[in-house]
């Protein structure tokens, strides 16, 4: 299998390095618009070679990724739609799956059979090249959202590409994993934001933060992501956001009420709730 | 120095250990309504002995700590006033300070100068007398918040004893702690809950927290904690916190204005200053 990568980052230079090891891997190609993180991809063994053309890029590969951000996947595909070879499998790794389904139906003006969005569960607060590692997806999962008009040898190949890495693959609708990630990242982000931000603004931050302990740190490690990165994954899943912003807003008012009110009992039963919940279901995600 | 724990929990044990092997800790006695934990504690090597009378368990101290919830800090008062040796001095764990402090009048109608309301910034989601480590309050901060009844002396001495286990010892007002804790440690408590307490009412929690990532494994991490805690934490801290949570839901109503109408700019301008600060000031509570 050749393959392309799209973009060298934290995800396309991780799964370079994950997929060169593997025997079935016969050649990964970076493919971007700065040479120098391209060659940084090389230099580290993520990748055999890298273009700056992508009819060069893509002359002969069986597999393109694209291992951009959301809001470079419609340049991109515009980038190299003249140039990716009729069989040739694509798919992407953005962290929504309706706006990059919206933009490549812009792009072709249809779907092709080849295309398979996808989504690998993956990453850190860190992003770029050097932060790559080999076993970023050993054990974590990767969700493809096929369109009806994806073939399922297209799906079938995206999930072996994704296994060899280490992954386990998941299936599941566009709109399912744009709620489902609405709820357990995309709003966790904005909130650690928030509150950071709000800490920003304070005239005494120097001293709050001094005396943050712990669980400061852990809450707020996803607000030290890439800032343009999270503004497109918000802007790219809107409608799902703003549901679980809506609902959270209104769990929040109840929690204010209260307090306000000394109420007890609210507060016990919704912690309550949250621990056992937390705690029962540790096991999935503590890997 | 002799000392008594009162409360044989996650504070009281750590404590325990780390002053049970300092030269200038004559006998650390653990004073408790259950014999159970306190058993533990003399099993693990976190007091000398143990006792669930006051009269007897007080009789020779020199610094009495309340190692006790906040809910059960009047109560306790009550329980060993009339046993307090009269130069002894008393000190608590709490993590707010204005309710403590009128626990304290509403029990001795004075503020007595032995009396030192204190709060070591460390512990973790886990809570009880077996997740007692003798190494807790190594580098962390205890923050004193004495009265203006309070004696130098009695400051001194506590200093003294968190010292002597490893912590940094620093001063400040009741309401400037309650403040900044409302901030960096109540209010991500709140958030944390009710983002769990949100999952764990949708009817497809169980698929939703099986995709969930690292990201969300680290920002609920605080709502494993202990429920009965942090209600009592919420109702003593009640103004800082409703100020904090005021605060916070305007923030995210800008947020949430930001999403509605696909202002990128102001999103990113949240996003980088958020990460700027928290990239910034890392350092300090990242050990």
């Amino acid at each position: 299998m050749r393959v392309c990568v799209v973009g060298a980052g934290l995800i396309g230079g991780s799964l370079g390095l994950a997929l060169r090891a593997h025997s079935d891997i016969e050649h990964v190609i970076g493919l971007g618009r700065r040479a120098e993180p391209l060659q940084r991809g090389v230099a580290m063994g993520a990748l055999d070679d890298w273009q700056l053309e992508p009819d060069v890029a893509l002359a002969e590969v069986d597999v393109i990724v694209l291992g951009v951000p959301l809001g470079a996947i419609a340049p991109v595909l515009r980038w190299i739609a003249p140039h990716r070879p009729k069989n040739a499998i694509i798919t992407d790794v953005g962290s929504a799956k309706g706006c990059v389904v919206e933009d490549a139906i812009a792009v072709w003006g249809e779907l092709p059979p080849q295309f398979v969005p996808a989504h690998p569960i993956a990453g850190t607060e860190h992003s770029g090249i050097d932060a790559a590692v080999a076993d970023l997806f050993v054990n974590r999962r990767v969700i493809l959202t096929p369109t009806p008009e994806t073939s399922e040898l297209a799906s079938d190949t995206v999930t072996r590409l994704w296994t060899m890495a280490g992954a386990s693959v998941v299936r599941m609708s566009v709109d399912e994993h744009d709620r489902m990630l609405a709820m357990t990242s995309h709003l966790p982000h904005m909130l650690a934001f928030g509150l950071v931000d709000l800490l920003a603004g304070a005239s005494d931050r120097d001293e709050m933060l001094r005396y943050a302990a712990g669980g400061f740190r852990d809450f707020t490690r996803i607000a030290s992501s890439d800032p343009v990165m999270w503004r497109d994954i918000c802007l790219g899943n809107r409608a799902a956001l703003l549901e679980a912003l809506s609902a959270y807003r209104s769990d929040l008012e109840t929690l204010a009420e209260a307090v306000a009110s000394a109420d007890g009992e609210v507060l016990e039963a919704i912690f309550s709730r949250a621990k056992q919940t937390r705690d029962a279901y540790r096991h999935w995600f503590e890997t």
